[in-house]
Parts: C-alpha cells; sequence; structure tokens
C-alpha cells in the first residue's frame, strides 16, 4: 500500500506541543502516515487565513491526501465538525469556513458531519478538539476506513464572506486578501482576469498607480513597486527584493484596481 | 516491522541548521525512523518549559517511540547523560531535570548513563552533544538496538523542584506553571481536584476572583476570562478569544487558587 | 528500496502555505521520500546565511539525500538552476551562490544546469520556483532517476566572495560569519587552526582581548564570554547561559582575532 499523506494546517504555532501532541495521536493509529506541516502560522483564530492557506496549497499533494485544519475560536461550543471528500481529495475540520474556500473551488463536495465516537479520544476535552476528534479521524481515514463511517451526509453551515472582484469593461477592482512573510500582497483578483493577449494592464492602488502588470519582481529595478501574476494564481503586488506590504502600507483588505 | 518513531524537544528555534542535522544523524543510522517535533520553541535554556511540554505529549505517542530531549545549558560539562525506559516509553536526554517530570508520571521507570562510546558520532564536540551524543543514541534505540547497552544503570541526579499545590477543605491554592500561544495560562492545579458532582469552584488570583470554573472558552462572553479543565490535564486560565497573560497580567509563577 | 532523504532550506518561514506545498509536490512525484526541513529561516534573500546554513549540515545526512535549497531573489529572471552531484550527495537550488560553500567543501562535483521540462511542473509560475522547478526535480531525483537526464553538465557562475581568515606566524584574523539564536557568534576561523599542543591562544574583538580558547561553555562562570572550537568546525564566540551578540556587540562581519 502507498505511504498515506496527512497535511496540518493549524494556528497553533510551534512552541508549543499542540502539534506534536496531534502527530503522536495520528502515529498511534496510523504508523506509516507521512505527515506535513502545511503551516501552523496562521494568526490565532484568523479563519480567513487559514482557509486561504490551505486552498492554495492542497491540490499539489498526493490523491488521497487528508487535510486536517484547525484553526477553531468555537471549539467547546456546538459547532459541528466536519469531514468532506472531493476529487479524492479529504478534509477535516471545523465548520467555521475553514474549508469553505477548499470546498467552493472543488465543486461537488461529499460533505458529513464528525459523529462516530469510536473515532475519537476516549476522552474528549472541550478545549483541544484538534488532538481529541480531528487528529485521530484524520488518521482513521488515512488508515482506509470507509469514509461514510464518519457520520451523517450534512451540509456546511459557515461560508466565509470573502470579498469578490468586481469585473467592469475597463477595469477589475478586488482587494488584498493575503499578506506573505515578504510582504507580498496577494489580491483577490485572478491571473486569468489580466493575462493574455493585448490586455497589458496596470495596477492601481485607489487612485495610485503601482505599476503595469509585470512577469516578475525581476522586471522591475531593486527596490520598485511590481504586479506579478502570483504564484497562488492571483495577482499579486511585491517589490523586487523589498516589503510591499510595508513600503506601500498594504493590509488584508486594501482596494486595488487593474485598469486597461 | 513497523515504522518507528522519534520525537525531538528543544530549545534550538527553527532558523538554524541545528534541529535538521541531529535529523540527519538519525536518518544515517535509522534511514526509516518517523522523526516528529514536539517543539523547538522552549525558550533558551528553560528546562522547566521544557519538561512540562514533553511532560504532557508523550503518552499520545505509539508505544515504543523514543523520546529526544535538549535543553541544555551545561553542555560540556560534567551532568551525565540518560537514557529512560518507562512503560515502553523511552526517554533520551541530559541529566538536568527535563525528563523528571515525565519520569515522575510514568512511575517505574529504568534509567541509564548514557556512556556507550560506539552509539556516538565519532567525533564528540563540547558544545552540540544533540547531535553528537542524544540523535545517534536515540537513532540506536530506533534501530532496536538493546537497551541496555546504552550504559549502566543510573539515578537521576536533578528533579525540577516544582511548586506543588496546597489542598485545603475548601481551597486548593497554586500557581501558573506555563504561558501558550494563546496566552493561555497552565497551572499545577490539577482537573480532577476540582471537578465531579457539587464541585462548583471559583478561581482566585491573590484575592481577585477570576470566573467559576467552566467547560469551555465559549462558556463565556468574547473577551471574558474564563477558567476551564484544560487539555494537559491541569486548571487552565483563558480568555475566550483573547490573551488572559496579557489581559490579567499572568506569568509562570503567578498564584492562583480554587476555592469552593 | 532504501527510504530516500530530502532535505529543505530555504527563507520561506513557516507562517506561509510555501514549504507545506513543496512537500505536496515532492510527494506527488515520489510518495516515500523522507522530507526533513533543515531550515526555513533564513533572512529573507540573504543567500550567505542560507549557504552556510547547508554547508554546515549536509554532511550528517545519508548517503544519497538530496539537499533542496531554495534562497532565490532572483527568481523568475535568467538565472541558471543547477543541480549538483558530489561523493553520492546530489544538490539542487538556484546559481546564485547558495551552493557555493557545500561544493566547495566537496571538492569534485558534476554539475548540471536543469532545463529537463519533463521534471517540472506543467505549469512553471515567474515566482515560485521552489514549488514548480525545484521540489520536483529533487523528487524525481530522489525517486531514482538519472541524474544526467536532467540537463547539460554546466559551470556555477556565481561564488560567495567570502571573507578568509588570514594566518601569521602569532595571530590568525578572521571574521563573524553567522550569529545563531543563542546569540552565539560563528567565524571563519577554522578549529584545527587554533587547536592542538602548546597552543594555548586568546581572541581578540579588535584590540579587545575576550577570552582564550576554552573546552566549553561551562569553562567560565554564568555570564561571562568564551570562546570554544565551534560544532559547526569554526571558532565560536558564546557566553555561559548568555548572549554574546548582544553583550558584546558582534554581527556578521565582525573582525575576530587568535593570538598566541
Amino acid at each position: 500500500m502507498k505511504p498515506r499523506w496527512i497535511t496540518l494546517t493549524t494556528d497553533f504555532g510551534l512552541d508549543d506541543w499542540f502539534v506534536g501532541t496531534m502527530k503522536g495521536v495520528i502515529g498511534a493509529i496510523c504508523p506509516g502516515a507521512h505527515i506535513v506541516d502545511l503551516t501552523h502560522g496562521v494568526p490565532p483564530g484568523d479563519v480567513q487565513a487559514g482557509a486561504f492557506a490551505l486552498a492554495s496549497a492542497y491540490r499539489y499533494f498526493p490523491r488521497g491526501t487528508v487535510h486536517l485544519a484547525v484553526v477553531d475560536p468555537g471549539v467547546g461550543s456546538d459547532r459541528p465538525a466536519l469531514a468532506v471528500k472531493a476529487r479524492e481529495h479529504l478534509f477535516v475540520g471545523p465548520d467555521n469556513g475553514l474549508l469553505s474556500i477548499a470546498i467552493e473551488q472543488l465543486g461537488k463536495a461529499e460533505i458529513r458531519q464528525i459523529t462516530n465516537r469510536r473515532w475519537m479520544l476516549e476522552k474528549v476535552s472541550q478545549t483541544f478538539h484538534g488532538r481529541d476528534i480531528f487528529a485521530p479521524v484524520a488518521a482513521h481515514l488515512s488508515a482506509g476506513k470507509r469514509f461514510a463511517s464518519v457520520g451523517p451526509v450534512a451540509r456546511a453551515q459557515v461560508a466565509l464572506n470573502l470579498p469578490r472582484p468586481r469585473e467592469g469593461a475597463e477595469e477589475i477592482s478586488g482587494a488584498v486578501v493575503y499578506v506573505d512573510r515578504y510582504g507580498n500582497a496577494i489580491t483577490n483578483i485572478r491571473n486569468e482576469g489580466f493575462q493574455g493577449p493585448g490586455r497589458a494592464a496596470d495596477v492601481f492602488l485607489r487612485s495610485r498607480r503601482i505599476s503595469r502588470v509585470h512577469d516578475c519582481y525581476q522586471s522591475v529595478p531593486v527596490g520598485k513597486p511590481v504586479c506579478v501574476p502570483g504564484s497562488a494564481g492571483f495577482l499579486e503586488i511585491a517589490v523586487n527584493q523589498g516589503n510591499a506590504a510595508r513600503q506601500l502600507r498594504l493590509k488584508v483588505g486594501s482596494a486595488v484596481a487593474v485598469r486597461w
């Protein structure tokens, strides 16, 4: 049997033992699992950032990978726990929007509520469902248990209310949805919207022109702003070898427009 | 043969090559090992924080896991190096208290001093025993070598002088022993001490009442303090979707009391 | 077949999904790969720090390990991508000096330019070659594909212009080349240069004497500066249980001398 992959996406950080403990729980159930950290640096409670990270990465993993995501400020309340199967990808996480961007991208998905008590740890705390519910469920799925056994078919109750870009004849207007380690600002404007023949476009922050759309960071001198089709599939605003978020005062929500 | 698991707990951080190098040493001896980071974010030299992290997590790992722990400000001095076997868990680390909380929890343990020169790297530095002694020893144990070969039976010389809670008729008084990424303060007061029928209790910081003991963070409005039976097995003081350490000025050592 | 090891060294940090995505790409091609993080904490764009980390760690890994390194401020420009084979170690990364310290240490190396389009992802972005080129190439090499298929034999075009120590009759003068998490300053003066019988030496920062060369951090009282043969093979300046970089105002480039 092929090695099975499990990814982890959380806001737990790496300074405590929480991530390691989830891996132990997985290993005790499915010792052959390949466990990979997607990221544990999601800002505490920032469901949207977690959802964006997961949606940007899951498709690069082997088919059959189980993606375990826990950004869960509502842990212990009655928010449901979900398991999702879509195009041979599996997802496990709280029903708070964290899985919603990936689910929307995947289209047809089988969504189930996690209720199978036998797949959870014997003692379930009210403060660490990552360890007591989500990790063991992911491990059982990774070990090849039947998906339908996780619980009854359900509907996701929460979807993120993400800003959507508006497309006009001569402009697409959108917003920054994520700022990465380098200070690059990722927008919600799809690369396909502004690429293609004869589509030389300029990018604006409000009324201020940043640059035209270039191919790569190196297309402008060091220290200058540059807009590129980003690797996550969306327009990205960067500074060549600099920090665009700092230099241009960009943050999540900043208005961005592409104009022809 | 089942895949073997090795956990790593250190204060090395992740910015240098130290953790990666230990993994390389392990891989060169035991290439099938599953190596899992417990945490490398222990504050430099903070043996107690490392001991608490290890003791909170080890029991969730598969039987036979080797737990390698290195928070070792005395590296290069004559402090002994220990290997410990207890209830099918194995531990490797310096004799400075780092393993002591886990050992105490496990009860009966076989403790040996690491002296087997053939299990160490050929050249042993005086500044990086994690790479030169602990990692290869853990790998040899993980590869199934006989535990008794590590060295002679010994006694741990150092135990942490942890504050112990005092239990009275109407009060348990204790202290904060760990503050996690979210600002949740974990105390040394066991959940069993204040849970159970008819035991509705209030938690105090000195004379200031924080809250009664609730089930989960969500039991109080957002931004309010809440005390819960914590996932590590001890009373935890939190703020619903906030940072209790900051808001209530809690730190390791802060006095906490549960009263009926 | 033995499990194959792949190490990752980048400046991507761990807060975004970039590292996880590379692992997914590797897993989709070579699901049995053992992927190990060397470090992702290289300061953004700091090729020299990345080169030093890689060169300090690679030799501890099993033979046949593929070392994937991406500190790549020139991504998207026409800088070549390299694959290197030397003494059963394999390296993959940009031709910007990142691999140069390791290559120089290894001596005879077979260097090839990465041009095999079939080993890259179908769609290659201009901003994330780690995911689209380096990770899949590393995975194909790890899966046992023929090294020569990666592309034509080439020469590395960029080597780091590292400061070299000068050796006199009574003095070796060098410089700090790396400061680690503990504030220990690693120099470019080899341990072999100042060790050995009758070589009791003193270490100076400019004209200020720091200490003589000791065996370990514990050789001086807590809080005092100490110079030791470092675990990376070079003279290291530390403070026993303290932070030498802060206390002695050391940084990369600071002049250091060993005198007899």
